[in-house]
């Protein structure tokens, strides 16, 4: 019998939209999206973070992990161009858990929604082995940008810099010191609200890079109907990047390519744009054509681009 | 140190309510009601149910599994008299967990959503040893019932039979014969949300039942800041409930009184309402008095209405 290992994510999540077939009037944008929209602009993003999966006790503080979970949703309304409302934790704790460790946890997930004027609101809690916590969240825009409208002959744009937050992670488990902005980038993502808000009217498709360039550059191509280059000259390097790869070996195209967790938006546009939006640095890293999968450019040369970052259920 | 067993689920609420502090504007009702509601009446609600805590597999099919997560999660809008949208499930399931049981498990998502028109959207997939479904709800209504509206003098109501979920989860744990209206109201729950949209501009004060009577009817006294009293003689007996009571020696009072999961509603009225609304029997069990807590009256005398119903985190 076929298993969710069988299958990994995507094969699961294509799965899945066979499966379910009611529409409600109300939805404008179901499965396939960073969020659901309803016709009157809300938004709605739901996302896990599973201790040893997603976090580690060992280095994150209880203030990293509630700040990291509720980063992380809002992102998914940042990638939709939302205005953040409010916040809901379904939190999972083995109830031997520490008062003080979840009130730590919560100033976490305070800090980083009290600067958006997100609200937390209710949830919750259960008793269980592992700590886990399921988060959602709302956020309003009547003209939320979509993977799907991506065009050939658009430009294709990155946020920041890719595979910081690996490199922070790699770092933060091997002990090394350093590396203050990719530990920074793994403990603290910043959801890129203010961005996604100043792209509404200006970009054709947008998403919020979480598993990987190279995962949801596919994403966006297949959402979108067209065929991604990334542009591997373009590829913006930072220099903590290029340090860690040159002392522990690493390639720094493959953390750049691969790694996840950065949260920063990944959209396309059929002009040029400035390179800095809403005080952020915005590369190019390639373009979109006619046909379909995304490619990474090298030396003239095409190669399909592989989904190598992360896959919950592949072997 | 103290730990979340020390405090149960209802004390770990009152330190969080202390611990958030955020407000936005566009929201109405944060924490302390059975769902989110923003000021444009947009109705949010999220909720979990762990294997071997909410389902066991030993009896649950995967339909069954699938079908209860929603109609439990759905049951919150019913209790705002909201009318349902859309739901989201993010999925915890083991890597090995075979593709036709997610498949029977959605279907039975799809039985009781496509029933009341709710679409099912997309949500998150995270591999885990346990099955936890963590789900998300969405509906509208400007005119929310809430919990705290009751006032002196209101009269209690509940709909349908307490305590009949419990008799069906010991039917089946033991393997007893017969029992049908039990076993399926705690596998296939029934989500109110004709009833609560009916009980718009009737009621005073509204919940759904699902950690039993006793636990619930403290809730709504303390959010209405009223003193609620059950009357022991109006409590509606089930003729399953008292079989079961006779023949495997418990007392059928605190099952009606304590056992949790039947999903019906908990409300007041400062009139008499019908027997029956939205084709389901209604019980008058109750009344609304000055003070504060819940007790209740049994040969004439009051007795605290001591919470024994489920507490996720007590010793």
């Amino acid at each position: 019998m076929l298993n969710l290992e069988d299958l990994g994510e995507e094969g699961f999540l294509e799965r899945l939209a066979t499966w379910v077939k009611t529409r409600n009037p109300a939805v404008r944008i179901s499965i396939g999206d960073d969020a659901l929209v309803l016709r009157d602009g809300t938004v709605v993003t739901s996302d896990s973070y599973e201790e040893g999966v997603h976090f580690s006790r060992l280095y994150f503080s209880p203030e990293d992990i509630g700040f990291k979970a509720a980063a992380a949703t809002l992102s998914d309304l940042a990638a939709m161009g939302a205005e953040p409302i409010c916040f809901l934790l379904n939190l999972f704790a083995p109830p031997r858990c520490e008062i003080d460790f979840l009130k730590r946890l919560y100033s976490g997930m305070e800090e980083v929604c009290g600067r958006l004027g997100v609200e937390i609101a209710g949830g919750d809690s259960v008793a269980s082995d592992k700590l886990i916590l399921s988060c959602t969240a709302l956020g309003k825009t009547t003209d939320p940008l979509l993977r799907s409208g991506a065009l050939a002959g658009d430009l294709l744009y990155l946020s920041g810099f890719p595979g910081l937050s690996r490199v922070g992670q790699q770092a933060l488990r091997r002990g090394v010191e350093g590396f203050e902005d990719a530990k920074r980038r793994h403990l603290r993502p910043q959801p890129r609200i203010a961005l996604g808000i100043a792209l509404r009217g200006k970009v054709s498709a947008c998403m919020d890079v979480s598993d990987g360039i190279s995962t949801d550059a596919g994403r966006l191509a297949k959402a979108s109907k067209v065929k991604l280059v990334v542009e591997y000259e373009r590829l913006p390097r930072h220099p903590e990047l290029l340090a860690f790869a040159e002392q522990y070996g690493g390639h720094w195209d493959s953390l750049a390519l691969n790694g996840g967790e950065d949260y920063e938006l990944l959209f396309t546009a059929s002009h040029d744009l400035p390179d800095c939006i809403a005080d952020l640095p915005i590369h190019r890293i390639g373009r979109i054509e006619e046909g379909k999968g995304a490619f990474l450019e090298i030396g003239g040369e095409l190669r399909p681009l592989l989904p190598k970052g992360w896959d919950h259920f592949s072997k």
